[in-house]
């Protein structure tokens, strides 16, 4: 694992944290590094759950690098362009395919790619002083890509606000609009993350990777479609020694018993 | 008309209580009987409105009955899975479907396909001590059909952190991320669906029923398909004689008189 | 240009003043003058962003002139109906369409087309005191195309209030929902409008433009194309002189002179 990207396990929890200070961009580097670590999570039965945080408590993710954008750019490198857009689209799309939940802990500022990072995440808590923007159109270079992402869980007319104009966004605005799930005190951040791993560690593992699964794939049909597919979902999920267990757990007011498989 | 569904008309409201209890739960027998009495207030000319409400102050409605469910996992009975969730998919495809605007009056706690029919209603209102869940992963059933009905209404963030916790919403909370109207003190709950079914009944039916079926209809099209589409139902609904009358008596400025048909 | 409709072009931004008082309403001619005006503005370079307000303090915009629509209807003249709602969905894509964001500087009360027109801005402010409706209902004639553009911008529940019932909410409740983007004090819209404005006008027109039309083709599109998509807009736009001056700007720590070109 490199240096820029720290993994720590703990409880059944993957802690990978950005640790290119200053900035924590999300250089090829970066990605590549996180891509591998989320493949390596995927297949990883002792994690549960991935939390995403930086080293730093006044940057979160600042985006891709401005300077390797830069000198892809002078070098009229339009391959390797390509390619940088195309790993970070595939890293965010990787975070929802993940078979497990992935938590934005957000500390300082997410920005542009940073934001969309955030957005890509199941799940994003952020402490009372963190700030959101998608802020390329300062730059000239509009945040086309972090917009996918973001107006995906966010209402268009704060999105065209964040995109048209470029400023921050507070923490609690972005809870208010639904980019992030909270917005919680400084010195509380570390134990609201803690206490929704630990809810998150204590459901069935395979149960939760059919529902995240399912969940994305029905968030992109028209409705009747969806119910066939989810409903077509149920009764495969009934096949599962885990429906089995935990319904009868619940009939039997105890609590379940996870085989995870 | 079963025992577990009472059904009680007044002033143009079909009142519909679940009167299942304790857990008002939506056995196949259940949603049958309320599919059967959904079809026929659609051809009741006398009803405007219908109310969906609970006989207990404790309990809504708690999604699918599990011992209905085990039982049927137990027979290896996949036709009868298929069948319970073909239904229940129906039951919420037929609420948006019904010509007639239909209310959620919430009080207690709605979960799973329970939390699936407030957001299948047009309308939800709430008691300030009512709850929401999609709690289905701590059972090890995750909630993939209940996900098709609240994620069409409420942000992306809110709802995974339903469906991964499984931890039940308050009703404010439920109001800001959109999954009710609004929530009201308990004991103006009653006068709160009064108001708002006498402000319905207000309105021409066949109108209501024109506009309802294009809402839906046009949620799921691209911008200018949803404008083509819409844009035709204007000039059909010029052709009815209540658009006329509620044109001239606006001109008028005096109340129309609707002739529904 | 007509008297109905002003327009004054200071610092950048042109100002369309809806002046067909008392209603403020959506005649075929105004809808026209609007159009002219708008492509007007496209083509010209010294326009950066567009208002969209009243020249009243009651009435921001009424929707379709119900004398003009009961004419079409009297006379049987469905070519003409069929023109009116065809102008009006063209209207409102050409703002999306456009090549400059336009705001909605909201006073007073916005109904049906008139609601329509602030979801269809790209930005959306209010005083304090505006209202917002899609009242139709009450005339027997239901808001169908307003609903395509609300519905875009606000939640499914918070719509079908407006839409079933047709009663006007304030402007707290627009921000709430996601209407308008901030309920402002009366005396003070005119200064956040500025503000809005300035802060736009210091972006490269070229970036936003580019920006404007592919946030809005993503949001039609599933997640991996919208990525697809605005990946090849990322390298399209690292294309533009603008974004090399922007980003050389922005390591360089100076201010950057855009292009535009």
């Amino acid at each position: 694992m490199s240096d820029i990207l720290k993994r720590t396990d703990k409880d059944n929890v993957a802690y990978l944290v950005l640790n290119d200070l200053p900035a924590n961009s999300l250089t090829m580097s970066m990605m590549q590094a996180i891509q591998q670590e989320l493949k390596s999570i995927d297949e990883d039965k002792t994690i549960r759950v991935v939390v995403i945080e930086s080293a730093s408590e006044s940057i979160f993710c600042s985006g891709h690098n401005l300077k390797e954008v830069k000198s892809m750019v002078e070098q009229q490198d339009v391959q390797s362009q390509k390619a940088l857009f195309s790993e970070c689209s595939n890293m965010m799309k990787r975070i929802q395919g993940l078979s497990k939940p992935v938590i934005a802990k957000v500390k300082g500022i997410a920005t542009a790619a940073g934001a969309q990072l955030v957005a890509s995440c199941d799940l994003a808590y952020g402490s009372l002083d963190s700030k959101y923007a998608t802020p390329g159109v300062n730059l000239g270079l509009f945040c086309h890509t972090p917009s996918v992402a973001v107006s995906r869980v966010i209402g268009r007319k704060p999105m065209m606000e964040m995109l048209l104009i470029g400023a921050p966004i507070d923490a609690e605005k972005a809870q208010k609009i639904g980019l992030i799930n909270e917005a919680v005190e400084q010195n509380a951040l570390d134990q609201k993350i803690s206490q929704v791993c630990k809810e998150i560690c204590l459901k069935s593992s395979q149960v939760l990777a059919m529902g995240k699964k399912s969940f994305y794939r029905q968030s992109e049909m028209p409705l009747s479609d969806a119910y066939d597919y989810t409903s077509a979902q149920m009764v495969e999920n009934l096949t599962l020694n885990d429906a089995n267990e935990g319904i009868s757990a619940f009939i039997d007011k105890r609590n379940p018993e996870w085989k995870d498989n």
